[in-house]
C-alpha cells in the first residue's frame, strides 16, 4: 500500500511528487502520456520557448544599434520545434531521473479509481493493473473543447496540443479561432515566424477576460495591427470546407478566407473521467473539493484544472502543495486565491495581479490609479524595449494598492512585487519610497506613484 | 529667490527635480556638464546599454535553437557606441524638454555656494553669475581616483568616464586595473566585443566587497576563465611605460604584459569642492549630513555620492526624494539604508539584498540557507539561460529571510521580491507558499525553500 498515489504529472502532480518525496512518503505516480503533463509538453513551457524565439526574431531588428551587424538570416521553424523538444525533453528527463533515483514507480496508463484505496491502471496495450494507496491525488488536468460545428481533427483543424505535438512546419496562412490567451500567444509566435495570421474572436476585444483591462486589450490590438495580424472581433467562424486548395472559411461578418490550417483555442474542460465510485462533480463538471482540496472521499484530494479554480499551472502547483500538506500534516491550510498572478506572453509580456479598475468598480470600490509608460524607464531604453506601461490601482481612501497590470518586458516577474505589496497592504507612498535598483524595470513603481504621492507634473 | 537650487543633475539631482516640480516649487538647476550627470552619461545607463549588446552577442550562439539561422555577422563597436549615444541622448532630451516645459532655468557651469542662500555659477567662458535660493541641494556626485603611480591621462590610461566618452573603438588588448563592479562590467563588455581583457585585482577575489559572497566571486571567476578573460588576483600593476608598440605593464607577480589601453576602475571620491562657507565634511571627505540629509547649514541638504552612504544611483535618488520632502514638508523622514538592493551586470546579472551568510556570521547571527540553481527553472531553460543560482539566507531560529544573493537573468528585478519579504519579515514558509506565475524565474524561491520548509530530497 502506497502512502499516496498521484494521478497525472502536470504542474499539480509534479509539485505533489516534489513535496511528497521530501516528506519521505512512499508514492506511486500514474501518467497516461508523457511525464510533465500538458503544461510541460504542450502548453506553458513550449509556448514560452517559442515566444522567446519569436521575440528574438523581433530583436534582430535592433542588433545594429548594439554594433551587431547581421548578414542575411533565415527562419527555420522546424529547428525551433526541435529546440523546443530538446528543452522540454531535458526537463522531462530531469523528472524521470529523480523518480528513478527515489525508486518511485511510474505506472504508464490511464488510472481509474475503482475503490476508496484502489486505482486500476489500463496500459496502452489494454492490460490492467491495480494498485493501492492510502491517499489519492487527482491531478488529471483538462482537455480542449470543440465549439459549434468546428471539429478538431488533428490535421486541418488543430487543438493547441496538436500545434505543439505535430506542427513541425508552420502553415502559410492560419485562422486562429479564439482571441484569448492561447490564441494571442500562438498567433504572435506564428506571425513572427512568417505565417499570415487571422484571429476571430466572439467578444468585442482580444483577451476578453475580466482580469484583463480593456486598456490592455486595445494596446495589444494596436500592436497586432502593426505586426500584420488581422483580428476580427465580434466574429465567429460560421463554417468551413476543406478543399484541395485550402480550408475555405466563412466568417459571421460575411467575409471569406482561405487558410491552410485552423487553430482552435476556445477553452478547456476538466478531465474528470477518473472514477467509478461517485466522486462528486459540480454542475460544470469540475471535481468538487472543499477549501482543503479534499473531495467527498476524505482520502482523495484533487488539484489543478480538474477543480473549479483558475486554470493556471501555478494554481495547480499551489493546490498540490496544499493538498499533500493537508493529507499528512496536523495543521491543515485552506486555499487562498486572493493573490494569483496572471501573465500572458504574446506580442507583449502582460501581467496582472489583484483587481483592475473595472473589476474594482464592479465591486463598488472607489479607486485612484497610477500610470507610467516604459518609454522613459532607463532599463527599457537600454534594452530597446520602450513599449508597455504599468497601471497600479489603489483603494481611494486608504491609498492601499489593490491591483496592478503591467505590459512590457519583465512584466511577469515584477508583478510579484505588487503581489507582495498587496498582501502587506502597502500604500502608494510605501511603493514610492521603496528603494529599487537603478536602472531597473521595477523603478517604474516609483514613477507610477508620483502623481498620487507627491503631485502631478502638469495640472 | 528660488525655493530650491539643485547643484548637479545625476540620479540625485534628477529625482529632486521631479519631486520639487511636482510639489509646485520654483527651482533652479545648476549643471557643469551634461544633464543627467555621470549615471546617465557615463556610468549606469551606458554600461547597461553596452551590457545588453554584449549579452546579445552571447545570445547569437543559441539563435539556431530557435530556428533563427544567421549567416556571417560582424561586430562593430563604433555602432554600439553610437547606439549608446542615441539612447542616453533620448533620455537627456526628455529631461531637457521637461525642464523647458516647466520653465525651469538650467545654469550651465560650476556652482559654488558663497553664502547661506547664494550660489555663484562659473560658466565655461569664465563669466560668473549669482543666484539665490531658500534651500540648496548638493548633488555633485563623485570623481574617479588615481591609484599609486597610475595616472589617468584620458588617452592611454582611461577612467571609466573616458571609456564612455571617448572610446569609440575598442583596443585589441586592455588591462583593467580593479576587479570591482566597474572593472567586471566593462571587462565583460570589451571581452564580448572582441578585446583581449586582463584584469588585475589587489584582493583575493573578483568583486571583493562584503556584500558579494565568495561563492559568487568564484562563480564569476570560473565564467571569466571560460570567456577568456584573464584575471590576476592579489596582484597590482607595479609600473608601466608607454611605448610605440603599446603600453608595457609590469605586474606585482612578476608577469609582464603589453596592452593598448589601461582602464582604471579602482574607486571614486566625493566631489566636494562646492563651497566657501565651511560646509562640514567627514574625515574621508564626504559632506556630513544628519539622517534627514541636512548639512550643518539648516537650509542645505546633500545626497548621493557626495555623502557617506552606499555609492549607488538609487541611493542618491532615494536620498534626494527624502531631502526635498524634509525641506518642505512638515513631516520629516529619516534615511533608512537597511534595504538597499545591489546589482551588477557582468557575465552574469548578479543581485544582492540584506545579509549574505558571511555578513550574518560576522554579526553573530546563526543562519540557514536555501539554494537552487537556475538549471531546472523552466523559464531559464526556455530562454537558454541555465546559468546562475539563488541563495536565500534565513535567521536560524525564526526562519525569517534576512538576505538573498541571485546570479542569473532577471536577478536585478526579482531581488526586489526578497527586499519586500525582508521588510515584512517573511519566513521561509511564507516564501515557499506564495503563488508565483508559472513559468517564471521568481518560482526559484519556492524551490530554494523546499529543503527548509518541507525536507531534503536526498538526506
Amino acid at each position: 500500500m502506497y502512502d499516496l498515489a498521484i494521478i497525472g504529472t502536470g504542474p499539480g502532480g509534479y509539485e505533489a511528487i516534489m513535496t511528497a518525496l521530501r516528506m519521505g512518503l512512499k508514492i506511486a505516480v500514474i501518467e497516461k502520456d508523457k511525464l510533465g503533463g500538458n503544461c510541460l509538453n504542450r502548453a506553458c513551457i513550449p509556448t514560452k520557448y517559442f515566444r522567446t524565439g519569436a521575440h528574438l526574431v523581433e530583436k534582430l531588428s535592433v542588433t545594429n544599434e548594439y554594433g551587431i551587424v547581421l548578414g542575411d538570416y533565415k527562419l527555420d521553424y522546424t529547428k525551433a520545434w526541435e529546440g523546443k523538444e530538446k528543452a522540454i525533453g531535458f526537463l522531462r528527463r530531469s523528472l524521470e531521473q529523480l523518480l528513478k533515483a527515489k525508486k518511485t514507480p511510474v505506472y504508464k496508463g490511464v488510472g481509474k479509481i475503482i475503490d476508496k484505496n484502489k486505482i486500476e491502471i489500463t496500459k496502452s496495450d489494454g492490460t490492467k493493473q491495480t494498485i493501492e494507496a492510502k491517499y489519492i491525488l487527482i491531478a488529471t488536468g483538462s482537455l480542449p473543447v470543440n465549439v459549434g460545428n468546428i471539429k478538431i481533427d488533428g490535421e486541418n483543424v488543430l487543438s493547441t496540443e496538436d500545434y505543439m505535438d505535430k506542427l513541425k512546419q508552420l502553415p502559410q496562412k492560419v485562422l486562429v479561432v479564439g482571441g484569448g490567451v492561447a490564441g494571442c500567444e500562438l498567433g504572435y509566435i506564428m506571425n513572427r515566424y512568417g505565417t499570415q495570421v487571422f484571429i476571430v474572436e466572439l467578444m468585442d476585444r482580444l483577451l476578453p477576460s475580466p482580469i484583463i483591462s480593456t486598456e490592455i486589450s486595445r494596446y495589444l490590438h494596436r500592436k497586432f495591427k502593426k505586426l500584420g495580424i488581422q483580428t476580427y472581433l465580434k466574429t465567429t467562424l460560421e463554417n468551413y470546407s476543406i478543399l484541395d486548395t485550402g480550408i475555405h472559411c466563412k466568417l459571421s461578418n460575411g467575409e471569406e478566407l482561405t487558410v491552410d490550417k485552423i487553430l482552435l483555442s476556445v477553452g478547456r474542460k476538466p478531465n474528470t473521467d477518473i472514477d467509478t465510485i461517485g466522486i462528486e462533480k459540480d454542475e460544470r463538471g469540475f471535481i468538487k473539493v472543499n477549501s482543503y482540496m479534499q473531495t467527498n472521499y476524505e482520502n482523495m484530494y484533487a488539484c489543478g484544472d480538474v477543480v473549479n479554480s483558475p486554470m493556471l499551472a501555478h494554481v495547480a502547483s499551489y493546490e498540490a502543495r496544499l493538498a499533500v500538506n493537508n493529507m499528512f500534516n496536523e495543521k491543515k491550510e485552506k486555499a487562498d486565491y486572493s493573490l494569483v498572478p496572471w501573465a500572458i506572453f504574446t506580442a507583449f509580456e502582460i501581467a496582472h495581479i489583484g483587481l483592475n479598475e473595472e473589476q474594482a468598480k464592479s465591486q463598488g470600490i472607489e479607486t485612484v490609479s497610477g500610470y507610467y509608460p516604459y518609454t522613459y524607464n532607463e532599463k527599457a531604453v537600454d534594452e530597446h524595449e520602450p513599449e508597455g506601461f504599468v497601471r497600479l490601482v489603489f483603494e481611494k481612501g486608504s491609498q492601499e494598492v489593490i491591483g496592478a497590470s503591467i505590459v512590457g518586458i519583465g512584466a511577469s516577474e515584477i508583478i510579484h512585487e505588487i503581489a507582495f505589496a498587496i498582501k502587506d497592504r502597502y500604500t502608494a507612498k510605501d511603493l514610492h519610497e521603496f528603494i529599487y535598483f537603478h536602472p531597473s524595470l521595477s523603478e517604474i513603481f516609483i514613477y507610477a506613484t508620483y502623481d498620487i504621492v507627491v503631485g502631478k507634473l502638469f495640472r
